[in-house]
This record gives C-alpha cells, structure tokens and sequence, in this order.
C-alpha cells in the first residue's frame, strides 16, 4: 500500500471527476458507485464523511444529507493508475433511496456459463 | 432482486458505456474498475467471462486475454438507475496489470476522523 496525495488523482482523465465505489467496511458489500471532484474528496479526507459531485445538479453533495444515512469513511483507497477511488465505509442505514441495504439489487441472468466450469 | 435484461441498461446517460466494477465472488475485494459497452455486456452474459470495452484502444477485450488472469463470471448486478454494473467473479490470479491481487491497493490518509465517533 503507498500513501497518495489528493494532487495525484488524476481527475484530469475524465474532465475532473473520477467514479468513486461506495463499499461497507464491515460487510464488504459494493453500496452504491458516484463520482467526486477534488472538492468532494479533500471534504471527504477533512470530515471524514463520504462527499460526491453530482453530475445532474452540478454541486457537491454529502451522502445522507438529507435522508441521514451518512457514510462515516474508514479507508480511501485508490487503483493502479490513480482515477478511481473506493470509500471503504460504516453505512447508516440503507444505502439506497429506494431504502434497499445497497443500489445493486437488480441482476442480469447469465446466457450461459453461471456455476459451470 | 429483480430480473432485467440488457436492453434495459442506461448506456445512453454516458455515451454508450457504463462503468463496471469486478468483485471478488469469496473474498469480496473489489478488484478493478473498468467500461463496458453493450457488446462487452453480451460477451459476459454469453460466455460467462468478464469483458469489457477499451476506451483508450476503442476495442472489446476479455479480461485475461493476453495475461490468462481471467474472471468467470458468478453473478451480474446492476444498480437501482441501471447505470452501474457489478460482476462477481472468480479471479484467476492477479487482477491487477502489476500482478498484486487488486488494483486497489494505494491509499489516501484521512486528514482527520478515521475510528473517531
């Protein structure tokens, strides 16, 4: 594991904003996927609260504001090539709007392959 | 959980790709982020192996293609706007290009509130 700066995210690749994975820390689940700007995570690194950019209403936005079901970070960590960031986090309540534990509630059935070897 | 197929996905909302997170089906680690686009969706549901669309080479590939670091695909989940897809994989070997076992394995301290209240 290497210590990284926020300077070195590269939100320069996707026109400022990297996606940013939602995981609980203690269940490992994947709760929801958003994006930040370097503002959503400097306020992420300094509160210690996930914070998002939203695309739609173009500003910045701190899970559970309104609904109260924050997301108390544990861990940031960054991938190989530095543009994407996983929120390791302890979730207050559901995840999701639709009051679901996480946004990954819908499935695709496989065409083929699903348990076979 | 709610069954749906491809053609509900939202590719449109992002220029026709959606990112793709790969998990970890037993350890559950999130192992990489990457893009898929309808094609590579079909390829995964039809095959049963993670692929995925190459924004920087504009080209389908299969994870493992070249590295033999495939991912068999358990499940494909999709998330509550139909914009975000999860594949649970069995990894075979590194899921990362410099051989650790995820892309994840870079951090950024908290400035503050780690294991605080």
């Amino acid at each position: 594991m290497k210590a990284l700066n926020v300077e070195e995210i590269d939100f320069a690749k996707s026109g400022g904003l990297v996606p940013v994975i939602a995981q609980d820390y203690s269940t490992k689940k994947v709760l929801m996927v958003a994006f930040a700007n370097e503002l959503a995570l400097k306020e992420t690194l300094k509160t210690g609260y996930a914070h998002y950019w939203s695309r739609s209403r173009n500003k910045l936005w701190m899970k559970g504001e309104e609904s109260g079901h924050v997301q108390r970070i544990k861990k940031v960590l960054v991938d190989c090539d530095s543009d994407t960031i996983l929120y390791l986090v302890d979730q207050k309540g559901p995840a999701c709007h639709t009051n679901k534990p996480t946004c990954f509630h819908n499935y695709i059935p496989l065409t083929r392959g699903k348990n076979s070897k």
